[in-house]
């Protein structure tokens, strides 16, 4: 077994698998870490939405670190599918954020002039012209916000296809590894103690989402994060329901191929656990019932949870470790890890290639919270 | 291929099994067809109830049925499980059904009082002492109908034992043989047509459920039967919740070993669709909540649907056929499969014995229908 | 609901699902009824396959209705991904039919020549060249049949996409609902019975391929098909194993996207069980070892059975009912029905449209086995 | 939350749950922290024989161990049933320890009369009488070591049935909690550092199987474990095929109920992978075909694999911390988990109470490894 890696990931989700798969591509002998299976915890439990517009409505570092995440995918999708033969199932038929009452309009509306003086499109559509557009919406609700260029993806077909493409670019993934601490020579971080043995890496990533965490303590940080349990589920109509994401203050509904839509999600902070609960069922049930009535009639499929990683301001960590050099940290990405995993992915490799980054970039560091961050 | 059978049994289902079962133990060779898997049809969709008393509130012959086939379950469990191995978790500790309205009341204190007449041990209970028995239970209900004598089995371990019973005693259970129609010469039934080719048997029995109606207008029958669809769900509770089987206007909670909570049923009449509808799942949710609050917050296991077969005067068919003299049917059960299947076997071997049968069995026959039954 | 179609297709797999493709494509409007669920029979248990050479070694009417539909795959996989979204996974990576025998060797090269003679392009590539292309044969094998263009899709796919494209068409797709024999009026068959009532339409497609033949009998005709059950089994590897299909004379070898590989098939004439044996299992693996020993080290992922219809001279049927003008037969495939679907479907199409057809078609029809049908 | 218990348990496997068990049950107020869910991990992937006499050829304290074990299943199966409602289904039809050749034969035969010096129940059978015991065996055995007295239960039943009668008596069980480290106050141990944050117990049970050595670590010991890939496989038969246990030197066959036949194991050291290897699987179809060859037409279910804990010296650890004295250690049971679970959980309540304990325990402390386990 080769046993010394330009670079090591910690974490098998979506960020973890971009972050190799550009490593890879960037001439890094890359080796990938997970503890269960590859894709199997906060990634398959998203809908895979792009919703660069429609989940953040203050523009800012944020919103453009979503915007170029977003534009990365169609060229994505081809470069994927080539190198590994998986389709990330891209679709770009807009999002539409509904309104149900006056409150709620005005917010939106405020929300459009700030994403249009910024240059995005948008606009307003009044009840009549929402029901145009999408003819099984509820007629209860009062207007939307029109967003035709946020899409979605197939978040389990993504987190696949950067690792099977990382592999065919010739990186290693390994499963059923769990990162339990960093080995050291001289005062120097030089790879990582396992379940399975040692390994030895120049660089080390920490992306295992929800549980890095813990293993940066053994970094010397006290990373400020928590988990949040999202659940969701699936239904399938008889015809095609929706064309574009419908997004409510309560839930969301996201048509996928095969007239299956996902609808997600509920927000339980501080919880690992992966059941999923009576209430949060009942309540997704009901939320999106009432934006679109003839979801009553759907068959119901099936239903699951993932544990995302949240920070205390809502903003990801993109950056390097504030002290050792090699640990560069890629973590916080909570609802929005499917549509930043390019540009997360990428990022990390410009970081380590010692490129030039873009500015927005300061706002996910460590700097950001110096008083937070005890180390 | 021994290919000349006693008894041919047509149907897979917990009674398909039960007639098996007892045809084979009373000296016969029994072959039975399924045309899909064992007990994955109706029988699996049950939760399993042995309710005589709580789902057959007017005093007669199918109250008597039940109370019989009621009390052959803690026998049949021991003479089961040394058969086979097979443990079918006979459970006796009571049902309460619970009032809500006054209107609910009176009539639950009728019923109390017609199943006392007839010997039967049930009583009213008024909330406190209701709550006293069972804490869970919302404080919303104003007493409850508590009948000591009603319990459950799991379902699918029931057929399993019947199945598997009948086999160790010699029987034969061929899996994915669909039965098209009979065997005739000179005049009489010999056997039945397969998609796998013909078997040959002295008596045929008639027990595929919603499905026998089909089989039946081929022995010029029509039978008047159409098929419910029943959904139910599971969920898990962190400790036990209930003791007793509760149930209310809108739904049963059946507490399962290992803090499982089965929780049914719909009731959608002429679908022979097995897919679960949101509506379904929503309104069960919302049913069992409004008697046992802390369902809430259980853990949200899974769904499931299956097709009962129903009559119009809502009583089962169980007899020979009018005018063909091996012929034997046995379906019509709806929501009492479970709890009706030792006796719906048995009574068959009988019948096919010759014996002395219940008086009550009349309700039972195709006499009963005699307008309405075309031959 | 609207119950007069134009066409009705019986058969919800992927033979019934393009049928119902092209015909509403055409302009009508379709019902499909399936009496399970779409896509779940033969269709599920293939590998995908898209093998008008491989499989087919001798040049006649067969082999030009496999290049035709051959042909039509990559524009289809755009058509339909348009229509609704899913993706058939068309691969175009070749096939190599391996030989470890000289007799072996001696029937690969005289099927190059006469597949050679007719337009095809492949070639013998000795043991070196074989190695040189697919580095993870077993060098127990002298060389191999090069096949540049055979490919393969994913079958659940693309029965999924046929069916959705359908309905996204306007098609109405019916699942649990069972045919069991034709309506009629004044000697004209106008629709079907079920086991939901009678549907009407002006033109009936039988395509439930195993179990036509009993529907058949109910328009008086004998068809000689009969059910072969086929295991097959998939697999994970580490890294990409093979780009090309491999075919040995014992099994096939699809590589599918994320370095699954599919391992396929047994024959076992004359069951419609699903289950799957110890002795297939165990023989794939072993018949896949030997060609590919890496598979040896590769992740078992699961096992599966389906049910293809097989006829008695091996050829489909593809035509109207010799006696009944509005009655479409389509079914047959055995092995070849992924690869055929799209041809079947037009045809059927061309032929209620009354198109001029191809003149090969005429060893599809009844006509051929003219003795052996009985009506 | 109560936060501050009597004893918390680490580790939901069959070992923990039945410490649990033993806890609660002595009046001690337990909670249990399992990583993932309870019951997934070795002890899902057990066949659960009881195989004191057939696993274990030396007479020692390890046989000792296992004899005790082994006798407290018929009590223990009453008791876990009326608490919990949950048959651990308890079969004691015997085991047969076959022999191929003539070295076998003599081997098992000391085996024989050691234990019987013993007082063992155990003789010789030559090769017709093996035959006339169970006539599916291959005639190419030449004997066997008869054992009737090892017998098997449900793993998974009994793992379930431990935690929740433990639940029932007023344990808490908490899933998704992974222990990280030890809180400590003035040098005393005080409860665990967790994901979810600390829980403080008089007394701590480290239970995690393969996991252990990890978290001992943080309490300065060096156990010297290894994880053990097994891999498992089950098979339905027609018709019972075996009533005993059959136990050869490649692999052991156990009959359960409903015709199930559980065939394993594997052993792959030094893996925590839980996938399953075509290798594995292929080579327990062979290894039980070759006993019993009827298997070859069994329909295959399904494979499944467990890492289960062994160490340098293949004895168990049960007793207390070297140095820390509220710290048990209860890990390395490797095959022998299921039969050892109620005397490792019942010995664990036993120190904590200060009973006198066997003798025998002995060999399972710490100190026989004093040179090795560095601290």
């Amino acid at each position: 077994m080769n046993n010394n890696w330009d670079a090591i990931v910690v974490g098998g989700g979506v960020i973890g698998n971009a972050a190799a798969y550009y490593l890879q591509k960037s001439g890094r002998n890359v080796l990938l870490l997970e503890k269960g299976t590859v894709g199997l915890g906060a990634s398959k439990a998203a809908a895979g939405m792009l919703g660069a517009q429609v989940e953040l409505t203050e523009v800012g570092p944020m919103f453009e670190l979503a915007r170029e995440s977003r534009k990365m995918f169609p060229r994505l999708q081809e470069e994927l599918k080539e190198m590994c033969g998986i389709d990330i199932e891209l679709v770009r038929e807009g999002m539409l954020k509904v309104a149900k009452t006056d409150e709620e309009k005005v917010h939106l509306q405020s929300v459009i002039e700030a994403q249009r003086s910024f240059g995005e499109n948008t606009k307003w559509l009044d009840r009549e012209e929402t029901l145009q557009m999408e003819s099984s919406l509820s007629d209860s609700i009062i207007g939307a916000m029109d967003i035709p260029n946020d899409g979605h993806v197939n978040p389990i077909q993504l987190t696949q296809a950067f690792s099977k493409s990382a592999v065919a670019l010739g990186a290693t993934v390994k499963e059923f590894v769990e990162v339990y601490s960093f080995t050291e020579l001289s005062g120097k971080i030089t790879g990582v103690h396992t379940n399975i043995g040692d390994f030895y890496g120049e660089n080390i990533v920490v992306a295992n989402g929800a549980w890095s965490a813990r293993l940066l303590k053994e970094a010397n940080i006290n990373l400020p994060t928590y988990p949040v349990k999202g659940e969701c589920m699936s239904v399938i109509t008889e015809r095609p329901l929706i064309k574009s994401t419908i997004f409510s203050q309560r839930c969301y509904v996201v048509p996928k191929s095969g007239n299956r839509l996902i609808i997600g999600a509920t927000s339980i902070p501080n919880s690992f656990s992966e059941h999923v609960s009576v209430e949060g069922i009942s309540s997704l049930m009901q939320a999106s019932i009432d934006i679109l009535p003839d979801i009553q009639r759907a068959q119901f499929e099936r239903a699951w949870a993932g544990i995302r990683p949240q920070t205390i301001d809502e903003l990801p960590f993109l950056g390097v470790h504030p002290t050792i050099e090699n640990v560069f940290i890629c973590t916080g990405h909570y609802r929005n890890g499917i549509l930043l995993s390019p540009i997360s992915g990428k990022l990390i490799a410009d970081m380590m290639d010692g490129r030039t980054l873009p500015s927005y970039l300061q706002a996910f560091t460590f700097e950001r919270l110096k008083g937070v961050i005890t180390t």
